[in-house]
Formats: C-alpha cells, sequence, structure tokens
C-alpha cells in the first residue's frame, strides 16, 4: 500500500486475520501506518523509482490516497505491475474535471457544474443559474475541505485560481444532508454494497456518519446503492468506492464526490458489519471473494476524533474507555493538533439517540471541547 | 509481548485502534508475529540479557507463552520492569505441581491428584483411588497434548518420567465434556467474565469451541465464572486468565488447566464479543479500564484450522470465503505442516447448528479432509 495514513495502519489490521503479507511505502517512520507494520519502505511516492523499487515483490499494489502522480501509475502498469485501482480508475478520483466529464458521459446526476477559467468566468457560472452563492474546487489535490471554496461574489472567487491548478465551479447544492454510498468490486466483477450512510460534516470535515442514514426512503437507498454499483463498473474500479452523495431537498440524490479507497465514512463497518470495509478493501484488490457487507447492529455511528487544544489525550481516553465499556475506540498514533484527525469511535446499539449521545460525548470529550 | 507465535500476532492486531506502540521479542523474523510488527527483535527468550535488552523503554512486558524461565521473570522485576502478569502470578501457569498445591490451599475444586516419584509410586496413586487408568503431566513444559500420558498400567507410566521433570499424577476424570472458563483483570483489581464456552478437543489438541456452552445450567455457569475470578485475585493474575474446566457426568466442575494470557478458548471473542480477549489483555496489561466482554451474537463457533497433506492452502482459503461470505478467517501466516494450527475460523449466528456446520466446514475443508 502506497501511502502511510490511518487508512493503511486500518488496512493492515484488517489483513493480518486474512494472512496477507503487507508492505508500506510511507513517507516517514512516524507515519501511521508505519508504527504498526512489520515491512516498510521510506520514501516519496512522488518518485517513480522509488514506486519502482517499492512495488518489486508485490503482487498487487493499492493506494491510502490518491496522491501518485498519474504518470507514475501509467509507467507501473507498463511494466506489469499490478496496480488496483487502476490509472484509468483512478483519474477519476484524482481529477474532478475528468471525474464530472464521466459522470455526464454515463448519465450520473451531478450538481450543475463547468470548469471556469477566472472570477469573471466563475461570476457568468453563477449567472447561468441561480446566481452566487456557488462552489469552487481545484480539480486536483483537494481533500477535507481543503481546495474547496463557497464563493459569495466574483472578489470571493479570486483565491481559487491562486494554486495554478483547474478550477471547477458547481452550484449550491440546496440540500438536505449528506449521503454517502459505499460499494466494494472485485477485478472480475464481484461486488458488495454496504447500506446507505449519513454523512454529517462540520467545517467541510466529516464528523458524525450514521449507518444506515435514518428514515432514508428504501427506493432512494436503492438508487444510491446501484448508481454506486454502476460508477464502479463503468469506470472500473477494484476495491472500495466511496460515493458522496447531497440529498436535495426535492428528494434527488447528487454526486459530490468519488473515493477510490477505504474512507472515512465507511469507518462505522469495523464494529459495525460482517465485514469491514478495510478487510473488503483487501479482499477486492487481491482478488479473494468479498465479504458480507451487512450491518450487525440496528445502528452504528462514528464520530471522527479531532485534536483539541491539549497534546495528551491519555486522560481522557481512560475515562472514555471507563465510561462506556462497549466504546470503540481507534487511534491513529498521531501526535495531536488542534483540528487534526487523530482517531475516531464507533458505537452501536438499537437505540439511536443513545448511540449517537455515546459517540458524540467520546469525541468531544477525547478533543477536550466537554468535560465531566 | 515476549513470544512470537499467533498470540501476539492477533494481540498487535487488537492493540493497533488502541494506538498502542506493541514491541515483540520473537525467536525469528518469520515467526507468526513477527510478520506483521513494526518493532521486532530477534532473540532468545531464555537469556536474560536479552530479555533485559527488550524490556528497555517499555511500559509492561507481557507474554504469548508461559516458557520465560522463573529466574529471569524474578530478575527483570528485580530491575524494576514492569511484568504483567507477575512472576508470582505466572509460577501457576508454568508449574502445575505448584498450581495444584495453590488450589487446593485456596479451595478450588482440582482432580485427585499428587506429584508422584516413579511408576510404582504412580501405580500407588492409582491404587489410592479407583485405579488405572490415570493421567500423568510433567509438571513443566506441556502444551496441547504434550507432556500428557494416559496411563493404563505402571509399565505405561515410565514414559512420563524420561524428561527428568517432576511428574503430577491425576485422576482420570469421568467428565462429560470440557468447558473454560475465561476472564480478564487489570492491576487495579477491576475484572470481565466472558461467557462460559464448551471446548471439543481432538487428540488433545482444541478442535471447537462454542460460545456460550450450550445447555450450561445457569448457576453452573455462574460458578465457574466466580471459580476464575476468585483464582485470578488470589494469584493477583493480571490480563487474560484461561480456567479450563471438566464438567462432571455428576454436575461437578472441577479445574482441569490455567493459562494466563490470550488462550484458544478465547479466540471466538475476536468476531462474537463485544470486546475480543486480545483486547482486553492489552487493556488489562496496561491498566486501561477493561471493555465489555458480552456476546454480540446468539452463538458463536471456533474451530481450529490443522495444517493437512497440502502446503498450498489457497485454493481451499478461496473456496471457503466464496462460499459462506460471513466466515470469519483468521490465518497465522504459518508455513502448514500436517496438525500444525496454522489458524482459525469464526462463525456467528442464531441457529447452532448451523453456526457449527459452517465453522466445521471450513476447518474441514482447509485441512483437505473434505471436498466438495
Amino acid at each position: 500500500m502506497v501511502g502511510g495514513g490511518q487508512l493503511a495502519r486500518m488496512t493492515h489490521e484488517a489483513g493480518i486475520p486474512l494472512g496477507i503479507k503487507f508492505k508500506l511505502l510511507s513517507d516517514t517512520p512516524q507515519d501511521s501506518a508505519a508504527q504498526v507494520v512489520s515491512e516498510v519502505v521510506i520514501g516519496d511516492y512522488r518518485d517513480l523509482d522509488t514506486l519502482r523499487d517499492f512495488a518489486r515483490g508485490c503482487d498487487v499494489i493499492t493506494f491510502d490516497h490518491e496522491h501518485v502522480p498519474a504518470e507514475h501509475l501509467a509507467a507501473l502498469e507498463a511494466d506489469g505491475v499490478v496496480v488496483r485501482p487502476g490509472r484509468s480508475a483512478l483519474a477519476h478520483a484524482q481529477d474532478k474535471g475528468v471525474m464530472r466529464a464521466k459522470l455526464d458521459e454515463i448519465g450520473v446526476p451531478s450538481p450543475r457544474h463547468r470548469i471556469v477559467a477566472d472570477p469573471a468566468d466563475a461570476a457568468a457560472f453563477a449567472a447561468e443559474g441561480d446566481g452566487f452563492p456557488i462552489i469552487l474546487k481545484t480539480v486536483r489535490g483537494g481533500y477535507d475541505g481543503k481546495g474547496v471554496w463557497f464563493v459569495r461574489s466574483q472578489a470571493d472567487a479570486e483565491d481559487a485560481f491562486k494554486a495554478g491548478v483547474a478550477v471547477l465551479a458547481e452550484e449550491k447544492v440546496d440540500f438536505s444532508r449528506e449521503l454517502a454510498a459505499n460499494i466494494v468490486r472485485s477485478p472480475h466483477g464481484q461486488a458488495v454494497a454496504y447500506p446507505v450512510v449519513e454523512s454529517r460534516q462540520v467545517d467541510g470535515v466529516c464528523d458524525t456518519v450514521i449507518a444506515p442514514a435514518p428514515e432514508l426512503d428504501d427506493e432512494l437507498a436503492g438508487q444510491a446503492q446501484e448508481l454506486a454499483l454502476r460508477i464502479a463498473k463503468e469506470l472500473d474500479v477494484v476495491g472500495h468506492l466511496a460515493v458522496e452523495l447531497f440529498q436535495t431537498r426535492d428528494g434527488r440524490i447528487l454526486v459530490n464526490e468519488l473515493a477510490m479507497r477505504p474512507h472515512n465514512s465507511g469507518h462505522w463497518t469495523q464494529d459495525g458489519a460482517v465485514t469491514s470495509q478495510f478487510a473488503n478493501h483487501v479482499r477486492a484488490v487481491l482478488d479473494l471473494p468479498l465479504g458480507d457487507p451487512r450491518p450487525r447492529a440496528k445502528w452504528t455511528v462514528m464520530c471522527n476524533v479531532l485534536g483539541g487544544d491539549y497534546p495528551d489525550m491519555y486522560q481522557a481516553y481512560l475515562h472514555c474507555m471507563a465510561r462506556d465499556p462497549q466504546l470503540k475506540i481507534h487511534m491513529y498514533g498521531k501526535d495531536v493538533k488542534p483540528g487534526r484527525k487523530v482517531g475516531h469511535v464507533n458505537t452501536y446499539g438499537d437505540d439511536l439517540d443513545d448511540v449517537l449521545e455515546r459517540a458524540r460525548h467520546a469525541a468531544d470529550y477525547l478533543r477536550g471541547t466537554i468535560v465531566e
């Protein structure tokens, strides 16, 4: 796996019972995954020679993030390295312009959008619809709210163009909530769909995921799952695909983002599903039969743990474990910095209010925003 | 953790979400746990200097097996190393004579027993009770049926004395089945009890574990749990304690063996309990609050996967995953040798017959004793 973040850490964890020999390419030995994996290569994923050396002896290469340059992926594939998901699929997760064009081509509903050249063009895009506000996104390099601008005027639009990356304009969707439809697909086309979840963002960062999405109409849930399965097939995705969706106030679903790797909206599966997204991602990229994606509890809630003002979470960690013996804590081994994702918690049970309260409490307590 | 076997492998797996920095002392880099842990020291646990070097920088030392010499444990404790479970507790898991004497002292029921000096003394022990057959065990070094003899005559008894280790004679208990009462205890005395399980042995090796033990009287189950909690307290055990029990035909329970580490009879907890034995062992030895030991399913069954005649299990592995998407496979990364424990499978559900059949089928198929 290329990339030493928490997704690689949790993928390794899920691969241990499968008997997988996991090799990691990590920026530093301190990275989240590098702390727990036996075979770690320290190197830069932007360097082709490093990638080539790393790939030697791997049956398959997969990714913790979307940032490996497309030309390097092409070179690896030309070398005969098995890359899953492959370069052509990953192009849609690496470039939002490519993604939108493809979704248009296959008839998947997206927010109104087009590439815009400059602030004046962004204003023109706004005028073509309901006017400002609109959303601007750099087509590459954004995540967790970075590379995304909420734009109320032409002057507001200037920042988005400063990086020198193409900018995609999208309508500001009048959504009632965000959903995610997560599926896993294997090279020979087996696929499994997880229940559609509700994802709540704070400041552009995933905060809470509820599985399944409460009061979601069965038909709309089925549509979302079918959409995700269709996208995976049309784009030839192998592994976990997260399709982030807007549920509009008039009852439609529109695709917001795609991620072709384990995803924050699937962390609940570690404790809430028969087979976790990480285990199924491993199974898919190795072309093993996929595991059952069904939930094990009526409700599962995931809350991200963000770093707070205090670097030492240890007392809070003890408190949360003592308060709730059913709490499932997942720490990433990262130094605590304000606002940084350093872990998540999962809770499950029959009573959604209780399950939500327990996860919310633990995440807030660990961050230090509440005491008791 | 000292010892690189599958128990260390699965303890590391369970420690990852807890954010634990896990360090391993392993005989070879090929050992089961050494394949998956970042920080591995290769060395001999029988060498005190190796242990001392290993212990440097560890907050606490725990064990994958009982074989670290007692004098080395004493030396580490004298150095100020935190050893959990401690030397005085471990003495009861390392020496069956010491264990029996202690259980007698605290009034815990055991099979009739005494140390015997030679084959003639073994015959005398038999004559003191109902005659042959009796069981002879070396007080140290036995596991998985090794170091245990089923003895029908004085001549039969000779093998047991060849190792030059003290020999414990025990009555052959007329048991209806074997049970295990597993508990976890932390240094400040918090303890949790898992449901009592039924353990089925084949040729002295654990084959199948059913959680909870079917048709076990609630009162007897409670007695077994209380017994295990009492033993843990009296012996000052920290971490996971497995108490292997005989259920006699006349409705009593007698202690067979103790293990002070994660144990084969607790592997079902990985997929069948809110908190696995491995996670709770880690929490206990680090004096973290313990997790909920309650079952997540009505029935969970574990079957060990033993090596068969074919070294390559890959096709069988694919078949089992495809046949049963709910099957939980746990492979140890070991070379397949006939009769060697190379993994286990867990299944769970509401219908015990179905859950048993699925686990049994997968274990037999992986071993190669059935085809379909």
